[in-house]
């Protein structure tokens, strides 16, 4: 059978969902973990790959088992062998032809981060730390010139190697509690680092860096420098993927 | 001069803020730091221990100097000297007959638990998990009952050496977000371990495992048997301390 599961990690320690040859993936250990749980071996298919660092609330990942452990049970039976900063939050039987990264239809990311004059002991691994306090109402109109249908290449890092990059970003909303903000993007897909430099480009708008018109620009001209810069990975979250 | 300053500090690799021998404290990481940055042997009061795993949002220290720093000036010229768990939010000169432990007037701590059937890896360092969801009215009433001036003794873990052990708890506020609660509790001084034991007790009049008449049985009887377990460390906050 086929099954999806919903899987919630902390990647600090982590390179990255994907197996590399010489650190260790958030991949490597979950077929680890269900290697000593049935004794089989399986490929995860997680629905996209996240960056060293970054963490996931609700990757999705299916695979292939001849396992006789109903679905639902499973996560029950393997959270106990993986470590405290991966667990299997849901589990269930998909059909043959379902595949957690080609039918992906919303990803939502959200990028955390505070705004203090001291580093929080509390939020290092969990949010990016900035100095100057941005403002709402800029962030806000910067966020409107994102959302929609645009060739995103300029908010791509180099490394990306896709055929089109027209993607569609449905919203973004951003939040702010005390000093912690939050800004949730939801969209078709993601490039490389793309939501970091969404992130990057709003708090550089809100801190008068640049304009909300060089966003426009930006899409205009591809010109990556028009916009803010790539925010940590730290403050990353693949927070919800929607088939 | 003596200077008063305010720390913040996630408690889990340290055996709690007390020096001892064989583990490391973060009283010694605070005194080294300010060793490093002034070649000046302190000594640092703090308002009082806090036990290995418990954190702190606002723990005060006070310690003499003869540094010819100024003590606003002191976080910026500590914080990069300090591991990214401890940090110096403020400092201020106090008067020679300040005493951080002594002149506590109240103090507010927090205990945080979430409810869930798999543990999360965001929260382990930071949160008691716990699987059954509690009524949140019978811990109001909980909370009501330990509320006021009582001989807190079945509150107290053994282990405790003070000569009273009557103690006035000011207020306790539950809160809840999503799967995630916060108990606040203020008071005039506590007990060793009697917060992890007031919330304790809260949980367990909350899943039903206790009554809210317990509680004051257990003041008339001072038997600790009648109450709540104590809970984890890791869900411990010295939130707030006022002179």
């Amino acid at each position: 059978m086929r099954v999806l599961i919903t899987v919630e990690y902390k990647g600090t320690a982590y390179c990255g969902w994907q197996r590399q040859k010489n650190a260790l993936s958030v991949q490597e250990v979950l077929a680890n973990a269900y290697f000593k749980l049935t004794g089989e071996k399986v490929t995860m298919h997680g629905s996209g790959r996240t960056d060293a660092g970054v963490h996931a609330l609700g990757q999705k990942v299916h695979f292939d088992t001849s396992s006789a452990i109903p679905a639902e049970r499973l996560p029950f039976a393997i959270n106990p062998l993986l470590p405290q900063d991966i667990k299997v939050k849901d589990a269930k039987e998909v059909s043959k032809d379902f595949n957690a990264r080609f039918d992906v239809k919303r990803k939502t990311y959200v990028y955390k981060f505070y705004v203090s004059p001291t580093e929080s002991p509390m939020l290092y691994d969990f949010q990016c730390h900035l100095v100057t306090v941005p403002d709402m109402t800029l962030m806000q109109e910067c966020a409107k010139r994102i959302v929609g249908t645009h060739d995103f290449l300029p908010f791509q890092a180099t490394g990306g190697h896709v055929k089109s990059t027209v993607r569609t970003v449905y919203s973004i909303d951003i939040d702010k509690t005390d000093d912690q903000y939050s800004i949730t993007v939801c969209g078709n897909g993601f490039l490389y680092n793309m939501v970091r430099i969404i992130a990057g480009t709003i708090y550089w708008c809100g801190i008068g860096k640049i304009t909300p018109d060089d966003v426009d620009k930006a899409f205009e001209t591809k010109d990556r420098k028009l916009l803010g810069k790539t925010l940590e990975a730290k403050g990353l979250y693949l927070a919800k993927v929607e088939y």
